[in-house]
């Protein structure tokens, strides 16, 4: 075998091997929405600001208090929250599971803000009703790295890497082609929606591993 | 390196890349119960007998017209059925998400009639109510193979395999640990519970390779 091609294998080996040596905890994301402040308002009332119900681990999001429903055509889904804060777009982020409740066909996969040719969706609050002309989507795997975790983890923003979860159990899992999203702002964390959870048998906080 | 390990490597990597040229058909599990003829007659009454709903791929077996709920301290799940035909146990299959809606803790993942030290359950039919003092689990993934395929893809009744779902898309996953079960009686299907085709992006009949 050519000696560059070994030597890249070996490299490739050493980096994997060196990588999964530190675990990545899981946050299960529960379907839920980003917000305009002017959606907001329509749904909760012109006097209506958005209230912390609980902090999630990425700095300075968090889940609000106010609840909406998501109505579809078959069927609705009630007590939906918020994270926040306010942001430029609007997003509804649910499972595969959530779409067949709600009777609609599956959204496309997304990285969060990619909005262009999602389908729409309509949302009730207590004080009024949006109805999005696009945004539902199921989010796409993804690891939230602050940037110096990503120099350790040798990954760049928009790389996608090899997650292992559930090492050792009966539902060990590998998901492939998960997301590396890097910013200051970011705290390490794997992200997956409730299905994938649920398949690989993880809980909030249980550790995977990037091989 | 030992040429004898080497040789063995080879060996692997050969009979995983001629397994992975077959497809394996998917077949999603949504919650189901297999019944004795007693729990069966408790829930639907002394006269009344299993009938075909619907065949699913294994030969002999069958999705029934009678409909039960399954009642848990939290929640209940409607229009629940019994594959047929009667067993001699009483086993119901539900997903993670089903025990979330139910109240109670995921229950153990296991091969189908492997029953020991499984929570019970409470169902409620037209006619009556059967409390299972067991029985109720998650299903462990496995791959149906009549007795010639299982020889065909190299396998044997007992074995885990590692199935690749979703090739090619962005919900690309890997299952560890799949179980192969071995029979006449049975035809080539990849059985997922409904988390588990959600998480690899599966719908019914699509393609999973064994690599």
């Amino acid at each position: 075998m050519d000696e560059k091609i070994v030597k890249e294998m070996v490299e490739d080996i050493k980096l994997r091997q060196e990588r999964s040596e530190k675990s990545v905890p899981i946050g299960i994301s529960n379907r839920h929405a980003h917000f305009t402040k002017e959606a907001f308002k329509t749904l909760f009332g012109a006097d209506a600001e958005a209230t912390l119900h609980k902090n999630v681990k990425q700095p300075g999001q968090y889940a609000c208090k106010e609840l909406f429903t998501i109505e579809g055509p078959k069927g609705s889904i009630k007590d939906v929250r918020m994270i926040g804060p306010y942001r430029s777009y609007n997003q509804v982020e649910i499972s595969a599971a959530d779409a067949r409740k709600l009777g609609v066909e599956q959204p496309p996969i997304r990285d969060s803000g990619k909005l262009a040719n999602t389908p729409g969706i309509k949302l009730v609050g207590p004080k009024g009703t949006v109805t999005l002309p696009s945004g539902l989507i199921m989010s796409k795997r993804h690891i939230h790295f602050q940037t110096k975790e990503a120099e350790t983890f040798k990954v760049k923003d928009g790389q996608e890497v090899r997650v292992l979860c559930g090492r050792g159990t009966e539902r060990e899992t590998i998901y492939e082609r998960v997301l590396c999203r890097v910013s200051d702002q970011f705290a390490l964390e794997l992200h997956l929606d409730v299905d994938e959870a649920n398949a690989a048998g993880m809980k909030n906080n249980d550790a995977a591993f990037i091989v």
